[in-house]
């Protein structure tokens, strides 16, 4: 066993919490193998602000006051946000259910200083995870070109590639509400691991994995599995049943180490920022790969299209405290 | 069995012909559903005057010298024809391969005349078959909007949806040559078979189909498996093996009913016409399909996923007189 899976990494969560970066903060904080060291919120699923207030109140009743919690970007670079998405993440971002509001108010640092603080503490040993629109990324690289020096690794949650988009045809959210954005992120030169929707939405979360958080003795789980409810309603039309796509969550296994991506071929990786049908897509070059999946020289984006086991049951495994 | 059956049908090809389309050319005129009433060129494999040359001197050896064969647009909507694909089609288009030159040459009315005065003699009952850019369909409809009101069918090769492009990540070389055409052809309110590489990709012509091509007692089936050589070499990188995809020849034996689509939802269907990296890109709405694909209301494009038969064993037959 090597010391990387031993210690803990270091994990900066970028999220615009949202009821699947709920269950990504639940497995954050549970996983032995992470140590949760900041968190900065985007507009997106719902604002900035009100995804502070979310998270502030998820790690109170965790017990976790003691990790900073910055607000971040609340417009994207080239488009104001308007509003969230009601309809799937309510009208909070937690599935309209009420948590206790802790008595914490976020970092006065917002989330770009408060990343390029973390990545001098934790030099060449941070793992950034975004989950949200990559608004703070490409803000971050915007105030400090060398961050990228100091990362271990970047995780994002975003794109489409065979699978269909989630806001438009071929555009998915997190990539689609700010394309500027995330061909910064994507550009940066660092080592990126990209979760698109052609996984996360092969990958389910079913009313028995919620039972579980429903029935744990962990009470951010109990939470959890209550703001998940409003949200497997949503997913009802598109599964025909009760469950959801594991979007966020499975990003947070992958950085956690958790899940292993078994198919996840470097390819060259663009996003389309025209104002056209394609505005959001990520363009990825996967031609040539017919013959077996394999990277191709000099890129640096990591794409996911297969993991290494059942999700749903290695996260409430991990919250449940089994390890997974 | 129905009237429609047995008659044959009048199908009007549009074509770049190329060392597939001449595998499509042998099959239409080998099979007793088709009526072969006309051939129009366009520039893509090779130049429209070079593939008409093709089509001449292919019919002549098959002894089909009563089909009239027209030139039709050279360049594009909003760019010039270059030069085709040498490397792919070989320098005349027909994989180096010399025929004998027939006598005749290209009927004097251009393509758009031609399949202007077809879609009169056959009202109602006229095929198109375009597996080229699709430059002549959006002249043709520029010059006489009544056009659909008069055609049955319309099967198109081209397009990539989930598969990847074949010129671009994301453009398939008949819609990614000539974007603006492919948009009207596409929306003209007909209705439309579209065959793209998700398809014609994973049905292949193999090695053994080639030696039936070469071994059969049709003098036009020997000249295309001669022509089907320098073709089986280009695929061997994304193969393996020397084979070759079957574009033209699916879409054709699509239009005359030999194979029938099993998944072909009715989906909206937009080209991208912008300048940025989505250009070409047949842009699909395949969402919420997850449940069992089904057509989309007041949408007249089906796109074919998955056929019903293999492919390369019916051309074959077809072509050898054993009705597939």
């Amino acid at each position: 066993m090597t010391e990387q899976a031993i210690s803990p990494r270091h994990v900066y969560f970028d999220c615009d919490l949202g009821v699947d970066d709920s269950l990504a903060l639940c497995y954050l904080l549970a996983s032995p193998a992470v140590d949760l060291v900041g968190v900065g919120t985007v507009s997106g699923n719902t604002s900035a602000e009100q995804a502070a207030r979310n998270v502030l109140d998820l790690l109170a009743i965790a017990g976790r006051d003691d990790i900073p919690v910055a607000v971040g970007e609340h417009d994207y670079r080239t488009s104001q946000y308007v509003c969230g998405v009601q309809h799937i993440h309510g009208d909070n971002g937690i599935g309209n259910v009420e948590l206790p509001r802790s008595a914490r108010e976020p970092d006065p640092r917002g989330a770009v200083e408060l990343l390029i603080e973390l990545s001098h503490r934790f030099d060449g040993d941070l793992h950034i995870l975004a989950v949200g629109p990559l608004t703070n990324l490409a803000a971050v690289l915007d105030a400090d070109p060398t961050l990228p020096s100091r990362v271990a690794s970047v995780t994002i949650m975003g794109g489409a590639v065979r699978e269909p988009g989630n806001v438009s045809p071929v555009a998915e959210a997190n990539i689609g509400h700010d394309p500027e954005a995330a061909r910064i992120a994507l550009s940066a030169g660092w080592d990126v691991t990209l979760v698109p929707l052609d996984v996360t939405m092969t990958n389910t979360f079913e009313e028995r994995h919620r039972r579980r958080l429903l029935d744990s003795a962990n009470p951010t789980a109990q939470a959890v599995g209550r703001i998940m409810d409003f949200y497997f309603d949503f997913h009802v039309p598109e599964y025909g049943r009760r469950c959801s796509a594991l979007h966020d969550p499975l990003a947070a296994a992958i950085c956690a180490g958790g899940v292993v991506p078994t198919v996840a071929p470097a390819v060259p990786v663009s996003v389309d920022t025209t104002h056209g049908i394609g505005r959001g897509q990520t363009v990825c070059d996967l031609r040539g790969q017919r013959n077996g999946w394999h990277d191709v020289d000099g890129e640096h984006v990591r794409v996911v299209f297969e993991v290494d086991r059942p999700v749903a049951d290695h996260l409430v495994d991990v919250i449940d405290g089994l390890r997974g």
